[in-house]
């Protein structure tokens, strides 16, 4: 399972207001935190400051860099921002996202060709957000095609097939479900990625229907999540789940986790 | 889901006391706690008292069918156990089980032939476990076939592919996973069900891998398990992924389940 760890996204208030006062010990925190708890990236996103994102994701991914050796998945549509923060950003980057939207897949295009950095796919197209499986596959397929056709390796791929709010459509669970099994079957050595929160929009106990939903995406063959990983008992499901599905040979990461502490909580 | 609540089984300690000292006041207790937990059948087993085993069914179904009105599995592989217990149960019962083994086979057949009785049928033959999907899915059709030659319909139909430990191969979990989906998706109508404990055996934690393990299953179709209804994170894991997975018109259950506080534990 390939963790992005969510937590320094501007949205979330205690981090936009260390970005706005240049508080580095706390966004230094919040990253080792995440990096201890299992991030194998971790997300710097500035979005909420329009002028000045450039500069703040610039700032963010040195300070990780330089105090962690951390690797980011810079997390902006943008592609001035991207190829600032790339220019400094050291080893090979995650780009969060692409799509198949014309002008942010003509504008991300270029930076991700022929280079050997991971790429966030989103199954979005200018006719708008996908409803059911087919849809997704048919996006999917083109961003696949669209990416390996420009030198990106199908290895490096993470197809986000989009959650979306079970409480809208009791559909929408299943549809997600079911294509994350058919872009996993379809295109052996991609990987497929997702966030969870969509699924539980609307609705109460949100953490147990988040949970579920992401031990249900991994039994259909999702190997990544972009996700809080300092919350222990997401973890444990993930590290469990990952056992289950048979990507754990001997059990050994559940026997490491749980002799790490892991499971206590 | 459906649940069949494995609570009385005389295996368990204080449950195989109670049944030798006659005390109904336990048993029932057992079997109402379940039934308020959201149990559907109350499963009835007395297999270690060899000699007295049809003496003690009976008097359990008696005792909780004339105090609770519930529904019994009725558990045993003895022939005799399950008519004595069938001459007083009301309703329709469960019959727990049979399988392709042919001495169990022909001894289980003449009950349920030509009945509306539900019948687990259990993916073993006089060859053994079964380790692949494909061994399952052979098995599995045979069992529905000739069951359905004899009169049983596909809809009383429960296969249960039978759960093996994960900590003795990492194979395990995905070839039980993927069979549940085949059995599914091959014949509509039927129902699998499912212990969980099996899958943890050997490892720590096992309470973590066993509700990983059924909110996996429900992600591959599952619709019944042998389980422990009482336990409030099990139940409650069970009714967000029926939800997840597209079983729950406008989150009805998962809305009344939350206003009944069955999330709070």
């Amino acid at each position: 399972m390939i963790v992005v760890g969510e937590l320094l996204n501007a949205s979330r208030k205690a981090v936009g207001a260390a970005i706005e006062a240049s508080d580095g010990g706390y966004i230094l925190q919040v990253a080792q935190d995440q990096l201890e708890a299992g991030a194998d990236y971790i997300d710097v996103n500035a979005g909420t400051f329009i002028d000045k994102e450039r500069e703040y994701v610039e700032w963010m991914v040195r300070l990780i860099q330089d105090n962690t050796g951390a690797v980011c998945s810079l997390d902006s549509p943008d592609p001035e921002v991207l190829n600032q923060a790339l220019k400094v950003h050291k080893g090979t980057a995650m780009i969060n996202s692409i799509s198949l939207e014309k002008e942010r897949y003509d504008a991300i295009l270029p930076i991700i060709a022929g280079t050997d950095l991971k790429v966030i796919a989103l199954c979005m197209s200018d006719e708008g957000m996908p409803v059911t499986k087919e849809d997704r596959l048919i996006i999917a397929d083109k961003l696949i095609n669209g990416l390996c056709r420009n030198n990106v390796k199908l290895e490096n791929i993470f197809i986000d097939p989009l959650v979306q709010p079970i409480a809208t459509d009791q559909s929408y669970g299943a549809e997600f479900l079911n294509a994350i099994e058919g872009i996993m079957s379809g295109y052996p050595g991609v990987h497929t990625i997702c966030g969870l929160s969509n699924i539980s929009h609307g609705l109460p106990n949100r953490k147990l229907l988040n949970m579920s939903f992401a031990i249900m995406a991994i039994a259909k063959g999702l190997d990544g999540l972009i996700v809080n990983p300092v919350d222990k008992q997401m973890m444990a499901s993930l590290i469990a789940s990952e056992t289950l599905a048979g990507r754990d040979e001997y059990c050994e990461k559940y026997l490491d986790a749980y002799r790490a502490g892991r499971f206590e909580f």
